[in-house]
């Protein structure tokens, strides 16, 4: 089905409506901060304002895709019941962070990122991802960047589990742990994927977020060389499906350089196989 | 001391230095990604350039600030060996990291944000800190986004010490958490506390970190209505001296409107003794 799509043109109406989008958040907060500064009832009036420009955000959206394509399918973060997403086009949206995506085209972080299937990716569609120009090599989880969240299941077993996770990852080795790089929390999934794309990050981890925060960053990574794993429980393929897409669990794992024995996407399996052997099977 | 200076013009020279520095990291950038492109030892080269440029900035700088101001006292943290802080005028310089500062006018990431005492905060020269205007009324460690750190003890007791605090900010009341907002680490002091200071975060922990990778941020804090405290065990007056510039042991909270019963600085302190409750006093 995507093949017969013309995604050049899609990817242009998308970046479009991004920047749109974007310009309708600006003025949006511009207000907000000088309403703040002039009324004395501030936190009414900020909450009242910050709905207001999220509503005006979603229905801008909204009506433009549908007015486009009016036979593509639709799945919200205020409408989704659960719904399997299917082959047909299908627009994932999730417009309370300003991250919105397509399976096969997408732009997010207002527009900073874009990406088409098979196209590449881009940083303001000029720089090519990776930026350091290729795949670096990863020599070991020791000498990984990782992102982690600590999402919003904030009872046992999810939270204790992630922290756990987050010492093993951190942890010097008498303590168990792989003394990685270092990790970051950067409280947005679209940026977490779009920092691995970039090669900022070596990998990402997060358990509890939803098909519109991950979307739009899946097809900028693959675009850029990185693969998207699922569970920790899956054959950690690196193919992207429905349930991939829906199954809130997902581990981003940058572009890597092949070794004498190995693929990139060879290498890019052990890592995660590595990655999950320091972590629970954590349910959402 | 500090009253003697011009302040208008130290803060003049430290902006334009920072702009001469950032253009030198950037076309050392540019080299070493158009190099690693180019050349298949990849590694090696990378590492030999980013010390090439490190070594070319910190020597700008250094030399800049001598012939400028000759009389003034200088730490580095190439040649630092544990003295003290006097009230002479002094430079505290972190180029490793590209962060400087100077007790009383201070630059900071990349000249982003700029501030002198007295003076006010500024992003990009522009707007005033904190972004909205004037300090937010904070209501609860519940509602407190908070950065923190792992840094590069990664053995006991710090690191457990660490991510059991961690635990205790992120979790449920059950856990015996205070479920607070969320929390973040994007892994630069100076970022973490110029985001304090905006009032895009509420607070920032670190225990490990050094003099200059601080100084800048504290003083951008401070004009922005902002509080470094230092120790769990220190008297949290919120005033800045040398032993706490060199404490390693730093709590920033941003600028906070009073309440009916509470000055700015005591609701910053009681938020600062909240804090200090859910954690150890841990030794760098």
């Amino acid at each position: 089905m995507s093949s017969q799509l013309d995604l050049d043109s899609i990817l242009e109406f998308t970046i479009n409506l991004a920047l749109e989008a974007g310009e309708l958040i600006r003025s949006g907060q511009q207000r907000r901060f000088s309403s703040e500064s002039a009324n004395e009832d501030e936190k009414a009036n900020s909450v009242d304002l910050v709905t207001e420009v999220d509503k005006a955000v979603e229905d801008f959206i909204t009506k433009k895709i549908k007015e486009t394509y009016p036979d593509h399918q639709f799945i919200g973060e205020e409408t989704f019941k659960g719904q399997k997403i299917t082959d047909e086009p299908t627009w994932i949206d999730g417009t309370t962070n300003f991250i919105h995506g397509f399976p096969m085209v997408a732009t997010s972080i207002g527009l900073a990122y874009s990406a088409a299937k098979g196209k590449g990716a881009y940083l303001n569609r000029k720089t090519k991802l990776p930026i350091t120009g290729k795949s670096k090599p990863l020599q070991s989880l020791g000498r990984a960047l990782i992102a982690v969240e600590y999402g919003s299941a904030r009872s046992a077993p999810q939270l204790p589990s992630k922290v756990k996770t987050f010492q093993t990852l951190a942890g010097a080795p008498e303590l168990g742990g792989k003394m990685c790089h270092s990790l970051r929390s950067m409280g947005s999934a679209a940026l977490n994927i779009a920092a691995v794309a970039s090669g900022g990050l070596d990998m990402y981890w997060e358990v509890g977020c939803w098909a519109w925060d991950v979307c739009a960053g899946i097809c900028i990574l693959r675009e850029a060389g990185g693969v998207m794993f699922g569970p920790k429980t899956s054959t950690l393929s690196g193919d992207i499906d429905g349930d991939l897409l829906t199954g809130r669990k997902y581990l981003a794992v940058r572009g890597i350089a092949p070794t004498a024995d190995e693929t990139s996407l060879q290498v890019q399996q052990r890592f995660a196989k590595e990655f999950y052997d320091t972590t629970d099977d954590i349910e959402p």
